[in-house]
């Protein structure tokens, strides 16, 4: 018999011909080595093992000048590629959601300062008290039709982070790249920007409709970050138990392939939440993400 | 200003007079009871406690005669709600695919036996040295065509249980009920019946598009069971660390009002995966049930 396939899903083939990573097209995440050392030193360390850009958290910059770190990150030869992340938007009360708002509006703006083309957004998710997600949808999207036009003023896109469905729960109502999408037409539907999607392999790996919703991302222009890591069998931790690329069972190399067909152009960023790799040695960390992004 | 909500999402409200859940209704999932006990006395439980019927595992069934277990079940005053669960599809060799089918051509026969209306399908995933999931995909689908016609022939459908896609690495490639839907359209495009979904809410609930897959399901008249427990917040276990209806962040009654606005009135089917409900006493566990059903 001939081989069978879903109607209307795209097979996504490994690809023969992509053209090698190199590190400088390549971010680190700062969450990849732990959060150990203050950010002086990150950036030194990734701008040494020959990375092209850092993506540093907020957390990371807390107690810092921004403008500084955005020179230390220059002066080291350094791009960003993105700020993580906002604070959740739902909230129980109107006045918790408007501080959530205006938190992330602060945020926009070191965004701005570190050069970073977007600011990336773990939206949240059911404030306690609530079953289900319709509550928490409404109040991110107000949230985002909140933020829209400042994104727009400092230049920094939005990026609407689908996470996995297992944080569905406690993270973010986003659980699918659809979703994500459908949020950025309803923000944004002329297609003016500021609003876009980060797509991170180990969240929307399993997702039947892929393919098709990388394509319409790419066609939209609303692919603004292409995060990497590998989810492995078994998984033992629900946050913290994430593979480095070629450790688990994501065919990378075909997620990369079907990203730049749809006209990324960014950075791959690593971003690897492990108690495994948190306790090893950074440069350790280092050297195992620049061996395994040349093989995806 | 009005309140937004995403382009072509359903908003799920929960029912204001959904008619009341009756024990008689519900069935009990032997897998809620952890397995400790043999067959019979689960049978004696859940008849005693008030319930409609029972869905047996395969495991539960090894060593006994399947037709006396049918008339053990008819004489309690129980039906049948399914069978569970299918071998995994995938397997790395063609011998062992084929092996997998005809074991689950044998767990048919049983099903037809036991009057049950489907055998529920785990489908199983990428087999190890490979990536991705295409692969898995095909061989399922394959799979699946293979025992059509032997599905329909003993009348038991064969239902596609679409699981959390943090499943995907080891489990089921089917992750979403829009995926499960697509297989069915692809195996029975004339609606002759045979292959239907399993809608299991602690599987689909962070869906953004479960209301619009529901529907489908409902008018293509592919709703084989309804299983529900909740969502715990926070999962402490990918596997067994499942909610009693009520415990977690699910809307269940709206999810119900859902499933039989689809035109769905076979049973509600409890399946609870827990280390901390396999624990205590089975009599303490269905008493739980039958007070958490009653509120959803």
């Amino acid at each position: 018999m001939h081989i069978l396939s879903i109607q209307n899903c795209r097979v996504i083939m490994s690809p023969q011909n992509i053209r090698p990573l190199t590190l400088d097209r390549c971010s680190i995440n700062t969450a990849t080595l732990g959060h150990h050392s203050p950010i002086e030193r990150v950036i030194d360390l990734v701008a040494r093992h020959g990375f092209g850009a850092i993506a540093p958290w907020r957390r990371d910059l807390s107690g810092h000048d921004v403008t500084t770190v955005s020179r230390q990150i220059r002066d080291a030869g350094l791009a960003v590629s993105g700020l993580c992340r906002s604070t959740y938007f739902p909230a129980a009360t109107r006045q918790d959601f408007l501080a959530n708002v205006e938190d992330n509006r602060r945020a926009l703006d070191d965004a701005a300062v570190l050069g970073a083309p977007c600011f990336v957004l773990v939206v949240g998710t059911t404030p306690a008290g609530h079953k289900g997600l319709d509550l928490a949808r409404a109040q991110v999207l107000e949230g985002l039709s909140l933020l829209l036009d400042h994104a727009r003023h400092v230049g920094v896109a939005l990026a609407i982070e689908p996470l996995h469905p297992m944080y569905a729960g406690d993270r973010s109502c986003v659980a699918s790249l659809s979703e994500a999408l459908a949020m950025c037409d309803t923000l944004d539907p002329e297609g003016r920007g500021g609003v876009a999607t980060a797509i991170d392999a180990y969240h929307v790996w399993w997702d039947w409709k892929l393919a098709d919703g990388i394509a319409e991302a790419g066609r939209k222009g609303r692919i603004a970050a292409f995060h990497v890591c590998d989810w492995l069998v078994p998984t033992k931790d629900l946050l913290l138990d994430r593979g480095m690329m070629g450790e688990g069972v994501i065919d990378l190399s075909a997620m990369r392939a079907l990203i730049e067909a749809a006209g990324y152009d960014g950075f791959v960023e690593v971003e690897i939440f492990s108690n495994h790799w948190w306790n090893q040695p950074e440069q350790h960390v280092l050297e195992a993400c620049g061996r395994s992004l040349q093989l995806i």
